[in-house]
């Protein structure tokens, strides 16, 4: 079934919710799903609607200027508009750690994700074998303080060639450059191993070990250029006791990240995120 | 603030959200929040909408009338319609343990609940000091195989007497007749001290002991004839290990006891359940 | 570091702890972790030690015949020895579904499991790919209601021949015979897909959205003679909400099945786990 | 049952667990719990042991010498010896917020708490008729920049008058001096509404909602000179949705505040918890 997926944000005033179920009913667009939030502090309303095209009255290409002229421009509404059908291509990035990575590809394996993987990047060679198993071309990009500029323009070309909807972090140990995050604004999902805001950087397990705190966490989130800074989209725990060390913690953690990861992508899929300055609404 | 809630059910159709929504623009109507619900197997659409009274065009005793009209009866739907205020009647049954009743008690208190509480009554005199300290009254009806009958028909006159819209039985530990339970449909919300369905009855933390589970709960529901398995409204869990003894699962327990019957007394006075069939929808 | 690890039942009294910590202590035994249980019901003390072979005074097969010598029989107790090395040796069963699969290898890929994987066994071929990119040999045995007895013989030859010391049900849809089970007793580990003992049996998650819960959960055990009743190693639950189909609900159980496995996994292979009765210690 | 309990801690080395149960043993000591821990940090072990005082062959006054001469000197031990009665005396700190303080005194009246509470003090009087139903006496203390240090002395002198052994700050809105602290070193727990390292001093749901966060904690904590930096004894977490406000988090938070403290407070007065530096061992 080949749905069309629509998200307005607009300042909140009346009719608006009237407004637009009124215009998929006229032209007879089967509702999936619906969903509205008010968001309190800036006062502006978000919408997202699902439905299904085959039916409806509008031709897939004309729906956005149609839509605009009818209801869009009233409310000085901003929308975009996505279809679930060709499904995103979506490159991931690994280093040497596996479980994200493997954690991700069963799900593809399995169907869970309605995704294409053109391809995976990584700074070390080591997850090669991994990959290849999956059908999926590697590519990698050692990457050191010299080469880091080129090789990260390379990898933007590599990204655009193959089509590249979104990128996931999949516990890629490199920090990447204003000039990559700015090619995919709030497309890119990384991972980090911590309940952030806390342990913000390298080694949250050392330092909430050293903390001694009784829970850790995981936190997806979108890259911005703050490091670990930008817009959380999924966050989960686990607890800990006084016995675990550090090593203990990372085994126990990585069962959380991994999890919370893959929650991320699902709903970024299904595009159910939308930003909103700093932080996410979920649809779901 | 005064508001409307209207809480609909009919048959899923094409355009339900666009005659709900355009009827409350047209009429004025500043809408808080709006939620709807699918349900796949009985192939039912609802609706949740709260609204502002002050500016509504349509005075609070006629809504009803004019919706049935313009939208209700156009789809064949069944709704029910309140409003936040005057605060709901709560009535609380107790025996001896004390947790879930101070634990409303206290919200009371602080003014989280916004709820009238005329009066609790108990099968016991031990709670009557904790109660009469809210400055509430209480009313002991002692219970054996003889009275019973003639105690709850007592019981619900008092009731009566007090107009009390809802009864919340916290850790009440007599079996409510079906007669009792009529005069309350979907209006007796009771915890039981187990992850339903697992443990339904008596002792279930002893059973669940027995069983050597790894994780315990409490279910808010409520009561229907058949025991502990009315609707469900809540739950959670608590970890618990083979260490822990009966008697340190029921302290572990009663913490969660006392907030997911808490949860589900707040679900219930914002009017955001609705029972469909043996199961709820909670628009939260 | 070789380590060795022994268990200890007998009836509770005092200077046990006193008289096995003296003999580790007398033999240069240096201790890496211990721990202790007092049954409340049945009044049996338990003992799990863990300490270094390197330094140890009493040769490796000559430790088991000291023991009892010197503290066993004194205090009536029942107790098993093992070592660290060499790594168990693991079967996976599995049918269809291929998350748990995936959970265990990828685990094994990365070195968090210290086992040996001689064999993976399946009633169907499915999974055949997957097992091979692991380079792990894939036994297909289909099975129906004819064949079963004779497949099952097959099987347990098998098992004997690759030297497996315990089996792992990974999502396995067929229920193993008496006869099987006991060839492998609190050797054989299942997860079911429900909170246990809720939903025992076929389709937890249908059962579990029929009945309305709004947690689903998943439980690994060891496999008895009574379906999904063996004692309980492991649980996780997750929350559910109206809105979540069957086939939600089955995605998002798979996310708990799988990491509760694992732990289960991990907790056999660290012989962490003390059967007692219909219960399961966790000397965690 | 009167029982001894002994927490001990020193470098890690063979026979520590013989010695110390062969002590208990030897005296006639019934051991209830023991447990043992080592940090691989400092290479320090730790050893909590509760038993029976009725049939120990040491008089309660001498055993600490005993104990000494016959084994703490040889392993040059530090160790702190408890009783579990009589009862520990506890002042609680509250300022206008009533959740925690009405979940401390439920527990009190229901004798889950084994605890004296000889007084209550606050920086306001609006809790003084809750606190004396429960027939407690009310202090109160209005604080203000001028006033502070005189008022802290007059706090310090009454708490030393009712002998009070621990002070628990039920979300009192007022920070406490380093010459209060140092009157009660890890004596002092408070409860802090984040999940700390995150959300530091004012205002942390205010915080974590512009952060974006989707889980929200508590933490309870020992109180050091350093604000909100002292060793944690417990946290919890709850899940919080991008529809919820500021005031929503208020409340879901406090349901797990007061869980939280209130499990430390337990742990508190079962002499379960050892601070090592920044961090507690939890015997539980």
């Amino acid at each position: 079934m080949q749905t069309a997926i629509l998200i307005i944000q607009c300042k909140d005033s009346k009719g608006i919710v009237a407004a637009v179920s009124e215009f998929l009913y006229r032209n007879n667009g089967n509702i999936i799903e619906i969903d509205q939030h008010i968001d309190q502090e800036i006062e502006d309303f978000f919408m997202r609607a699902e439905w299904e095209l085959d039916t409806f009255a509008i031709a897939k290409d004309e729906i956005i200027k149609v839509f605009a002229k009818e209801v869009g421009d009233r409310f000085q509404m901003k929308y975009t508009l996505s279809f679930n059908t060709p499904k995103p291509r979506m490159a991931i990035f690994v280093s040497k750690l596996s479980h994200c990575l493997f954690d991700i590809l069963s799900r593809y394996y399995s169907g869970q994700f309605q995704v294409e993987i053109p391809l995976v990047i990584s700074n070390h060679a080591d997850l090669k074998p991994v990959v290849k198993a999956f059908g999926i071309p590697f590519y990698h990009f050692p990457i050191n303080k010299e080469n880091k500029r080129e090789q990260e323009k390379m990898q933007i070309e590599l990204l655009q060639e193959n089509k590249v909807d979104f990128v996931v972090l999949a516990r890629y140990m490199q920090i990447l450059s204003g000039n990559f995050i700015n090619h995919f604004p709030s497309r890119i999902i990384n991972i980090h191993h911590s309940f952030l805001p806390a342990f913000v950087g390298a080694k949250p397990y050392h330092a909430a070990h050293k903390r001694g705190v009784k829970i850790i966490g995981a936190t997806a989130h979108y890259v911005t250029e703050e490091l670990d800074a930008g817009p959380i989209i999924e966050q989960d725990v686990a607890r800990v006791r006084h016995h675990n060390t550090v090593e203990e913690m990372v085994q126990i953690g990585q069962d959380i990240e991994k999890v919370v990861l893959s929650k991320a992508i699902k709903y970024h899929l299904a595009r159910k995120i939308q930003v909103v300055g700093n932080r996410t609404i979920i649809f779901n």
